[in-house]
């Protein structure tokens, strides 16, 4: 079932770990099926260097069921929520590399300081609030999906791919599960740069507007102002 | 003898030199065979690069002589006495890379920040006092050993996983091998996530307790309350 | 058309992949062929995981139109304008490697603190002014060339082999594609050493400038003094 | 000629390779026949990913000619100058990997601060003074054999194999081409733990002399007090 896309899931889910964003800390791939109402995630439990595509759980949209493999990652649910609330996304990456962790456990969102990051990100990659202890407590999985949707209330999740999740990591998403891999890796690049480029420059500024927007159009066509229209 | 045993001991080594937590600097790995009262360790001078399963050497638990194989690991004794001291152990890695030993060497324990962290420990990872001038000079593998055993006092090994022996590294222990080597990928993990974290925001909070005990559980089930028996 | 200098580009971008200088952020890579006025360059949008030496572009440095192959680099306007400019070129590498970037983001010239610098850029490395919203608004790719043509009125660019551009990365040069790819090399490692360095030495000084001068002639035979023609 | 020690050469050169420590920097190794009078040397201006066995150049140690091979390193003056002076050396390894040459160029000796380096240096590893115009103008790789001859007038250079080069990089070596290499391993791991551990500990202080001298020994058997016959 669904055997192209798991195979897309597994070998975005080698490239990174090729380049280092999950491995020593673990993160999770998803891909979906829109018409179909089905989605391809990692498993949970399995050694990457043990996991081939065949263990790629298929999960039913609709009630959360998996339609075929095994356990599936334990962050299925927020990986749900966010198909739900983003109805444009085909593909979802979420890891806890150093630097994305780093910026997620200071609390603090990303500034577009360079054409790293305004190739992927139109603007800050926010962090979100903390959860609460109810929060962490009951439907913790779901609840990290509802924290990112509320981060977003202001935002256009389109022109802005990714979010920091506070003492936790990164999310990042896309059209695809390919352009999700490629947020996270522009990601993980944009805030190691940052943070040595903060080093090297405490004050220094973030990227003139017209050069993100620059950046951002020529990779992705016109904005969409889906932000504005909200 | 216990060639299962030495694969699986052997493979651990190779993955933790796969992602560069020994290498540059030495570590050694040991698993055991309770049953048998045998532990199996990496061998002492060996270069990785031609090391193979069958040079790990097997270590009688009761006397510490060779049963089979070359000389193990100079720090034998320390793996010896963990293991007699903390009686759930089935694996201890050490490593002295390089996030874990700035740690280290900075005699400081590493605070949880972030769920990198808390999937693994529950909590800070201590760290040793030093050892002192006739605790190096007489029986210092012994010592080493000894000086964790004190520094987990009152701690519960099991939920902290692992330790900063000062100006030293890292030693990391799990129910079986393959647990302790994913703990050390933890440990130096979070070493290199905070230390970048710091230089964000010097005065960063821990994570929330609510969610360092929510990520624990969520791997490792309820929490035993071994360090509130004692 | 031109297959040993596609195949010699291809080798070249596969180092840079190789030494980790392009694939988290994206970089280009070109040499020419001066008789025939023809230039080859790194494909848009290819997957450096699957990119061929026969992906290589191959664009006429008269018109700037595509000779052979699918579309060129996104950046084929800046590398036309160089080779323009600088005669001497036969080769350009374009990288947003962490450290590099970090310095360009900063917005600050690399001082030449080592030997590693001195003996590939006979000074200071600059760093361009930002762009202008019209400089970017209009020919933008075209005016990443005139900017660091304009950077180097008072320089000499085969002395000086590479440049930072403001908010973005560097470019580096040289006469041959293999030249271009080692002097981004050393770039790099010359951004990262001096990263660390002011850490440890916030004010250390430059590299003494008879060392600068003795290396970089080592290396390079006696200095051209094209700088002073001027 | 001298087929053996020509390939333990290049495997120690490839190790150094695998290990970053040489690669975007270029560095160089040789090893020696102290019976024949005859040194064996990486080549100048050979790629590393094109590097053979056969490439390595087989110098003459009294008057320094080539008697095999093509163009030797160009610092073999400088490794000549060494073996003459250090008698014991069998082998010598230049690196400029990013952590070690961050020292140098801060103008540091790196003090001892874990067991990583306790374990292959019993003390600091001094940084040599600068070197002057003069000796940079004449005899420039002579005088780097020199300079680090002056640095160790006072101490001995089998308890501390190897030393930071002012601005430039690490020599490192030993009775052998391959304990050479290992001690620029733990130079340059050393190198980027106390870079760290000084983020974290600005004040850290030592590791203490009895562990030092405790982990040397564990190594090295007795220390020989050549130092104090001098």
């Amino acid at each position: 079932m669904l055997e192209e896309l798991k195979a897309r899931v597994f070998r975005e889910t080698m490239r990174l770990v090729k380049y280092g964003l999950i491995g020593l800390t673990r993160g999770n791939v998803s891909g979906t099926d829109q018409e179909k109402g089905l989605m391809v995630i990692t498993p949970a439990g399995v050694p990457y260097e043990e996991m081939r595509a065949e263990d790629m759980v298929v999960v039913d949209m609709i009630d959360g069921r998996v339609a075929e493999g095994g356990k599936p990652s334990g962050d299925t649910l927020a990986h749900l929520h966010l198909y739900r609330t983003f109805p444009e996304l085909g593909g979802i990456v979420h890891i806890r590399s150093v630097n994305a962790a780093a910026w997620a456990q200071a609390g603090k969102g990303l500034p577009p300081y360079g054409t790293v990051h305004a190739d992927a990100f139109c603007g800050e990659i926010p962090c979100t609030r903390g959860l609460t202890e109810n929060e962490c407590k009951n439907s913790y999985e779901l609840n990290i999906g509802k924290l990112i949707e509320e981060t977003f209330k202001q935002r256009d999740y389109m022109e802005i791919p990714g979010v920091l999740v506070k003492s936790h990591g990164a999310f990042t998403w896309g059209e695809c599960v390919e352009k999700a891999t490629e947020n996270a890796m522009a990601l993980e690049a944009a805030a190691e740069t940052a943070v040595k480029m903060k080093f090297l420059a405490p004050d220094a500024s973030e990227i003139d507007s017209f050069l993100l927007e620059k950046r951002y159009t020529k990779k992705h066509g016109k904005r969409t102002n889906r932000s504005k229209r909200k």
